[in-house]
C-alpha cells in the first residue's frame, strides 16, 4: 500500500489517499492506520485524475513540425501523405515510444489512437505502462468491395485478437472507420456490423472541415456525416467521433441518443484552419465532450493541458463570454469524459474503488504563484513541465523528471536517428 | 568576450556568435580568433533575439487566478478593483520581482508596464537586469481638472525624473493615458503635450472591448477611440496602444501614419471575452504589431511563447486559413516589433552592433523532437521550460534553471507570504 499525504484535490484539502495494487483504496481527512511501502508528501501540488488524450495518431511525432503554415490540402498532399508512404513498423514503434514518454510526462494516462502499424503502438503502450484504445482504421473506396476481402479488416481483426484487453485491460482495441469521405456506404455498414458483433468501440473522424461536411451532403442526398453514420449503424457501438467542428443542430440529438463522444481537438482545428467547434453548445445538448491532441503533425505536441487551456480560452473569446466555459468544464472533458469515451468505467475520477490513475501538478512553480485555487492554477497557469508524478493502475510511471518504465535518453536517441534518416 | 559555438538562428546553422560587453560583436560561420572568458556550446538549441512583452501590469501576479470565469464587469468590480485598493509599495515590489523571474525564465528580456507604484517595479527591473518601459498612467474624470494639478502627473514626473534612462538605458519611462474611458479630452490633450515636451513614448489601452469602443463613439460624436486620441495629439509621441481588438478600417491609416504600435494580447483578449483582434489585417495595413501578456490576472502567465503560439493558432483557426499567419510572423511580433515599440533601435535582432539581448531554446526536449526547422519548433512545440539561457546587455540572467541576479527561493517565499496575507 502507498499513502499520499497533504493531498489537495478539486474537492478538498489536507486529504490522505491510499493506493492498494491498481486501485484507490481510500480518500480521507483522517490519516489512515496501516503499514505503507511508501509515503508521498503532496504539499504544494494538486492531485487530479490522469488526463485522457481521446484522439491522436501517436506515431505522427515523426512528422512534428514537418509541414507548417500550409493550407490543409497542400499540407496533406505535399507533406503528410508522401511522408506516410515511408512508414515502417520500426519507425512507428520508435515514434510511439517517444509519444508515450511525451504524454506520460504531461500527465496523460490514456490515449485513443488511430494509425498504421497499430501493433507497434500497442507494444509501446504495453512496455510503458500507459493505457490506450487502439485501432486499425478501415478505408474503402470501391463500392463493390466487401471489407471482408480487405487487408485492412484482416489487420484490424488480427490486432483485436492479439491485443484486446491485454495488460490487465490497459489496452483495448476499437474498430474504426477513417471517415465518411474515405469509405463507401457498404464499408461503413459492414464495419458497423463487425464492431457490434465484437462489442467493440468505434473511432472515426467526423465533420472536421466544412468541405468534408458539405461534400458528404452532396454525395448522400443532403445527409450530414453524422446522419449518414447514424443510418449506417455506426453509432450503435460506443463511438468516439473526432473533431465535429461542423455538426448541424439536427445532428446533436443523434449523437446524444447514441451516447457518441465528441473528441474536441481545439489546437489541431485552429492550426489546420478547420474552425472553432461550439463546445458549449454540444455540452448543453448533453453530449459527452472529451479532449484530444490529434497527431503531432498538426498540433505540434501531445499535451492535454494545452488543449484544456486553449479550449477554455477560445470558447470564451469567440463567444465574447468569459463565463461560458469554466476551468471545471475543461477538467471534466480532460478526465471523466475521456474515460467514459474509452469505456473505462472505473477510471477518470478520484474515488475509492476506482483505478489509481492519477497525477500531481506542482502549484508552487514560478508561473503558478500564487495559487488561490489549484484547479484554476492547473488550467490557466500550469504547463506540462509542472507535472510532478503520473501513476497508472497504481504504478508510478513518472516522478520528478524520471521515467520508471522507459530509458528516456535511449528513446530520444532512437527517435532522433529515425527522423534524421526517415526521408533517405 | 564570450563565444557561442554551434549556433543555430533563424538565418543559419553552425554559426559563431561573439559578445563584447553589452553588444553582439560578430556572427560568423568561421570560428573567430581571440581569447574568450567563456565558450558556450549551443548544440540542440535555437538562438533567438530576446522576447518582448509589450503590454503588461507586472505586479498583477498578485492576482493570478484570483477572479476566474467571470464576465468582465463582475471581474473588475467584484474582484480586481477591490483587490487593488489594498496595493502597497511592498506588495508591488514583491510581485514585480516574481514577475521578473517568471519573464526572465521564459525568455523575455524587456517589458512595457502600466501600473501603480511603478518606482517599485523600476527597482525590481534595476536589480534583476531586465529592460522595461514603465509608466504611471493618468486617469482624470473631471472635465475642469487640469492634469497639472493632479497627483498622478506629479507621480509620473517624479518617476520620469528619477528613472528615465537609468541603468545604462535599460529602464525608460513612458507617459501614459490609462484609456479614453478613464480620461477627459482635456487630460488627453495635456498628457499628449507633456509627452511631446519630454520626447517620451505613450502607452494606452485602446478599443479593448466593443462596449468601450461604442461608448467612446457615443461620447465623442462618432469618433472612435483611435480617432479621438489622434485628434488629441496623443499619437504625435511614439505610442504603444494595447489590445486594439475593435479598431475600424478607418482607424488603420491613422495608426500607420503615426507609427503607432498595436500591442496584441491574444490570451487576455480571449480569456476576458474581449474578442479576436484581426492580426493579419493590421500587419497588412503596415502597422507594427507586437505581443503582450497583459496582467497575470487575465492570462494567467507572463509568457510570450504562449502568446506567439495562441496568436498563430487563433488567427489560422478563425480565418480558416492555416497559411494566414506564419511562425516567422509571430516571431517578428515577439522580437523586433517589440523593440521598435519601446524605442530600442539597437535591440530586437541578432546582428553585430546590436545589444546582446538573446535567448537559447532547447530543441531537444521530448516535446521538441524531431526539430526539422527550429523556428517552427520554437513557436509550435516549445514552452517556457525549454528556455535554456536568457542574456540582457551581454549579461546572463538565467541559465539552465539558475537565476544569476535574484534568489528565486527568496522571491517565491516573499510572494507566497505577501499573497497569503494580502486580503487580511
Amino acid at each position: 500500500m502507498l499513502l499520499f499525504t497533504n493531498v489537495t484535490t478539486q474537492a478538498g484539502k489536507d486529504l490522505y489517499v491510499t493506493v492498494d495494487g491498481a486501485y484507490i483504496k481510500s480518500i480521507t481527512s483522517e490519516r489512515p492506520a496501516g503499514n505503507f511501502e511508501r509515503i508521498i508528501d503532496c504539499k504544494d501540488t494538486l492531485m487530479l485524475p490522469g488526463l485522457y488524450n481521446t484522439h491522436t495518431h501517436a506515431a505522427m511525432t515523426l512528422f512534428r513540425g514537418y509541414g507548417e503554415d500550409l493550407p490543409l490540402q497542400r499540407w496533406l498532399t505535399e507533406r503528410i501523405f508522401p511522408a506516410e508512404e515511408k512508414l515502417t513498423a520500426q519507425s512507428v514503434y520508435t515514434a510511439s515510444m517517444l509519444a508515450a514518454a511525451e504524454m506520460i510526462s504531461a500527465g496523460i494516462v490514456s490515449f485513443t489512437d488511430m494509425y498504421m502499424f497499430p501493433e507497434e503502438t500497442a507494444r509501446a503502450v504495453a512496455e510503458t505502462g500507459m493505457k490506450a484504445n487502439l485501432c486499425r482504421p478501415i478505408l474503402s473506396f470501391d463500392p463493390d468491395e466487401s471489407i471482408k476481402d480487405s487487408e485492412r479488416l484482416a489487420e484490424a481483426m488480427s490486432l483485436y485478437n492479439e491485443w484486446h484487453n491485454a495488460c490487465d485491460g490497459r489496452i483495448k482495441i476499437d474498430m474504426s472507420l477513417h471517415a465518411e469521405y474515405t469509405n463507401t456506404e457498404r464499408s461503413c455498414r459492414e464495419t458497423a456490423e463487425y464492431a457490434k458483433s465484437l462489442g467493440a468501440n468505434m473511432h472515426i473522424h467526423l465533420s472536421e472541415t466544412k468541405t468534408e461536411h458539405e461534400e458528404c451532403k452532396a454525395r448522400h442526398g443532403g445527409r450530414t456525416p453524422a446522419c449518414f453514420m447514424y443510418d449506417c449503424g455506426v453509432f450503435d457501438s460506443k463511438t468516439t467521433a473526432a473533431h465535429c467542428v461542423w455538426l448541424e443542430d439536427s445532428d446533436l440529438p443523434l449523437l446524444r441518443e447514441k451516447g457518441v463522444t465528441v473528441a474536441h481537438n481545439p489546437v489541431s482545428n485552429l492550426k489546420l484552419g478547420s474552425g472553432v467547434m461550439p463546445y458549449r453548445k454540444y455540452r448543453d445538448a448533453g453530449i459527452n465532450v472529451s479532449l484530444g491532441t490529434d497527431g503531432a503533425a498538426s498540433n505540434n505536441t501531445l499535451d492535454v493541458m494545452k488543449e484544456m487551456y486553449v479550449a477554455a480560452l477560445i470558447h470564451k473569446g469567440t463567444s465574447l463570454a468569459p463565463d461560458s466555459v469554466t476551468a471545471a468544464d475543461v477538467l471534466e472533458s480532460a478526465t471523466i469524459c475521456g474515460s467514459r469515451a474509452q469505456g473505462r468505467d472505473d477510471c477518470g475520477r478520484l474515488e475509492p474503488g476506482c483505478r489509481a490513475d492519477l497525477i500531481l501538478i506542482d502549484t508552487d512553480s514560478i508561473n503558478n504563484i500564487p495559487s488561490y485555487d489549484p484547479a484554476y492554477t492547473a488550467v490557466y497557469s500550469a504547463n506540462r513541465s509542472d507535472v510532478r508524478l503520473t501513476m497508472v493502475d497504481g504504478k508510478i510511471l513518472y516522478e520528478n523528471g524520471e521515467f520508471m518504465t522507459l530509458d528516456i535518453e535511449k528513446v530520444k536517441a532512437e527517435m532522433r536517428y529515425t527522423c534524421a534518416h526517415y526521408f533517405d
